[in-house]
């Protein structure tokens, strides 16, 4: 069932599932949008203080916003996002890793560019095997209103 | 050559070069990482306030990223960044779109976590055909300080 502006509760949370890290993706990934050499030149990732080839952070964020978008943002009247806010790689991510992906909504409001619509804030967090922290970030969703004129 | 952290300096502007988007590695992208109908099903796209197939955010970014990392990054003794502030997508980017990559170096300052390197901010913006802002971010690097001890 479809939920709308009206629909989504602060303070939810949910878990967003799990991913595994493919090492010839993380390499391709980089490859085409990040070719740092500790991305994609084993030698010298290997020779860098991280010992070893480590994913692109734009790929871990991509693989995250994956289960952010099938696993919350679908069910939503989605209108997509404006934008991220805050995004953090507070580990390096490797291949072989698996990371599991939370959320919680921190805010709403009704947009004030459009009566159709609002705007809310999702806090979105992977967490690696370790259950350290890899990936923090916000997003800053848009969702269609029920009720377009109604008060909320 | 490569620039140290010493050799960043603020306010220093640079063009990172133009990119066009491609229809078929878009969508693909979108399949994989952002499913949401706007950037994967045409029909539903057509009917939406878009009126056509959309860019995912995460393509435009990591499109762009890779203009900052070989325009800009790839010329530092750069250890990577720490993450992103501030991603935001102001205009749709479709399929045939070219953007045109620039940054500023916002500020930088010797990181208090390691006396070996430095961060830096930079800001990255994206301009389409019309010259309007497509995208703007900014990215939290780090580099190498060429005199770990030294005061700068």
């Amino acid at each position: 069932m479809t939920r709308y502006f009206e629909d989504v509760e602060v303070g939810t949370t949910r878990e967003c599932g799990r991913v595994e890290v493919d090492r010839e993706e993380m390499v391709a990934f980089a490859e085409r949008y990040d070719p740092q050499p500790i991305h994609v030149d084993e030698e010298a990732a290997r020779d860098s203080v991280y010992g070893g080839l480590i994913a692109s952070g734009w790929y871990t964020a991509s693989l995250v916003a994956r289960q952010l978008v099938t696993g919350f943002m679908n069910d939503l009247a989605s209108l997509g996002g404006r934008g991220m806010d805050d995004i953090r790689w507070h580990q390096p991510v490797r291949a072989g890793d698996t990371l599991t992906v939370s959320i919680e909504v921190l805010d709403k409001e009704p947009s004030d560019r459009n009566p159709a619509v609002g705007d809310y804030r999702v806090e979105v967090v992977a967490t690696n095997d370790e259950g350290e922290m890899a990936l923090s970030m916000v997003g800053l969703g848009v969702v269609e209103r029920r009720e377009p004129n109604g008060a909320e």
